[in-house]
């Protein structure tokens, strides 16, 4: 790193060191016996573990979970104007693009007589998990309610910690806009548990949704692994990696880096260029926005972990991000189209100079709710998909069976499994027979 | 349960005891220790712990990982003629519901200026493992490869165990008409260790599939929460449900209630119905091909757990289905469409006389890959998307910075996320001034 650079420049036009992109390896906390701890608590005493929990982690001394459906209506008389309008209109951009992912599903007659189909069919019931901390994070609400309705999902529950003074307006005016059926006040681990374990008051959910610290993350793996509950994907810090060419404009890719970076100090912040001279730029629009910043700490901390690498090209650049596999990827150079096409793994892409990750994050429409970690090689963000079972369903006629009754029962002998053989033979047999009797 | 009936009837036309339709709970086997065990050293000493670890669990002395090429071409001399027929219209079924599984993704423009959309892209490199055993399930090749395949993953491996005289011709034939990349000699925890960590001669893969063992299942779970490979989904023992009426075929329903429990001596066999003497009749037929068939103790374990539930009418069975959630679904009642239309959480449905559950574990096109122990509440079958990531995109033009800027700003001040609201007010700001200096 040179020159007091807020983002370490490597120029690495002739060979590309993969550990420039490896994130670090953080060493596993040892959490699981806590959230083991509380699950079996809340099995065993319901309601009251979540109140002795949220007494002993949160410091907060309540008797109420549930949020009162009048507290939740009258939410709105603490929002300003601006806001409010500011949610509904976002709510409408993700609910657009939400309900364009509702699939149309068409038969297939596989065989003759053989007639195969998809239907869709809602979760039951859903939990979505809000955190609490220094800001209120109601986009989240919008992000996993609004797809969860527009699946049409029965129930759709919600927990957020309380503070003293309740549960934050702007996540029950966003509960209430989006057709949340449930808020209860009560978080972290004993939020994910009493919607894996369900108690008096809180029911058991299928799938659990929404970000969180370690002990979420960590609560959320147990569900899913030992409580038979899903949950939406795995979590981990924030991500962007910015491709950047002398087409972009400095201050934007300056303010896109630290949009990430003041998220916390565990934040990936990677720029690739094909540029030095661009890195300097970039560099001194950083440490002039930086100064303004009330988390400035924040991004500082996170900073010290990103890295800005020149590469000879887009293409290039193109490459190595898909090694790396961000969560959001902006491509602030030309010919950003086609520059497009050539990505392969990534959470959600931002095209062009004007499409900056938090309008995304916010409003754009597409969901916020995506894979970190590399996850993106193998997960897609939150979708309509992700309320939706798609159930197969198959109708066979006596024709069908003609069509593949025999192949049926030669590969049900050939892996030894007679009574597979045996349910197809004594149908065509049943067929054959009646035939007989009808000639 | 009365007079040496195969399957214990009970009568709940009065009251349901959903005691009777909950899945016994297994003790967890503490498997984790020595699942990490394996993947530590295979992460330290690559394919010598693979070779290792198979003379020490398969009892298999080895020293060659990857089939050859000949080898695999060579596997149709091994077939009879019948088996590949069987398996070449299987796998032409299969492929034309999972090609019909393709989805066209449309843009939205969520507001003026704000066009979004989704890409599919497949999945690059994803591992599938055939367990060993008594029998070679070659028929899970086909489930897994033909849509891995049909996504347009780039490389798809396989990893199944050794035994004495290689690996099962069956599968190498399925693997290869399949369009399987490469496949591996390797079973048990190495094999979901190898695909997870990589080795020199296994690539690492973004994504395991396939079913297994309890240590089979273990190590997907470790390799998804501890080395960021996605897997399937999680299992458990196989399952059927039968609803059925006075329009089913009692020998055809003692048929598919034996094919599932011929799977193992853990299957879940679970017959519904509105008449107590249908039960009578579906249990003489039980006893009457239980008898000549070959895995006979492992059928008859099965029943031991297995029940008839007899309700009032076929409404109340299917709300007991959906409780229950099952892996498999019959449909052997009259109306049997009407019905479908209610069913809520199933993994495949079949529906009527003729369309026995066999059908689907090989040939009528549909996956067999589906979510047991509940999880249809939660989770889909195999499909497609299980190979293929949704990305999002957004494209913002200058109008767009117009339409949904306050928004973002408004929506980011109040998250008290200062960095997120300059990254949209420098856009706004860049555009205002640009038309001052035109105006």
């Amino acid at each position: 790193m040179a020159n007091g650079n807020k983002l370490a420049v490597f120029n690495f036009q002739t060979a590309i060191d993969k550990r420039l992109i490896q994130r670090p390896n953080k060493p596993k906390a040892k959490l699981e016996e806590t959230v083991r701890e509380v699950f079996a608590a809340i099995e065993q005493k319901g309601d009251k573990a979540l109140f002795d929990y949220t007494l002993k982690f949160d410091k907060i001394s309540s008797n109420i979970l549930e949020i009162s459906k009048k507290t939740i209506d009258e939410s709105d008389r603490y929002l300003s104007q601006d806001l409010k309008d500011a949610i509904v209109q976002a709510a409408s951009n993700i609910r657009k693009f939400h309900e364009n992912q509702v699939e149309k599903l068409s038969p297939v007659e596989t065989a003759k007589g053989v007639l195969c189909w998809r239907e869709n069919r809602a979760i039951e019931r859903v939990g979505i998990y809000v955190p609490g901390g220094s800001a209120p994070l109601f986009s989240t609400v919008l992000m996993l309610a609004i797809p969860a309705k527009t699946a049409g999902c029965k129930e759709i529950i919600l927990c957020t910690p309380p503070n003293i003074a309740g549960v934050n307006p702007a996540i029950l005016f966003a509960a209430k806009h989006t057709g949340v059926d449930r808020v209860f006040a009560v978080g972290g681990i004993q939020a994910i548990g009493a919607m894996a374990c369900g108690t008096e008051t809180i029911p058991k959910v299928s799938k659990i949704f929404g970000p969180g610290n370690q002990y979420v993350t960590k609560a959320k793996q147990i569900a899913q692994i030992e409580y038979n509950t899903a949950i939406d994907m795995p979590a981990g810090p924030s991500e962007v990696l910015i491709i950047a060419d002398e087409t972009c404009n400095p201050a934007f890719v300056a303010a896109d880096l630290l949009s990430q970076a003041e998220h916390g100090d565990d934040s990936q912040v990677i720029l690739l260029l094909d540029n030095e001279l661009l890195a300097a730029k970039i560099n001194s629009e950083l440490s002039r926005q930086l100064e303004k910043l009330p988390r400035q700490k924040i991004a500082e901390l996170a900073l010290e972990n990103a890295r800005a690498i020149v590469m000879n090209n887009i293409d290039e650049c193109i490459a190595l991000s898909n090694e790396y596999a961000p969560e959001h990827l902006i491509l602030a150079c030309k010919n950003y189209g086609k520059v497009a096409e050539k990505v392969v793994n990534a959470g959600s892409v931002f095209l062009g100079n004007f499409s900056c990750e938090s309008a995304g994050d916010y409003a754009s429409g597409t969901n916020h709710t995506l894979p970190t970690n590399g996850y993106a090689r193998a997960y897609s963000g939150v979708s309509l998909d992700s309320f939706i079972r798609k159930i197969t369903f198959q109708e066979i006629s006596e024709e069908g069976i003609a069509s593949i009754g025999k192949t049926v029962e030669v590969m049900a002998a050939a892996e030894s499994l007679d009574a597979h053989k045996n349910a197809m033979k004594i149908r065509a047999e049943f067929i054959a027979n009646n035939k007989n009797k009808q000639s």
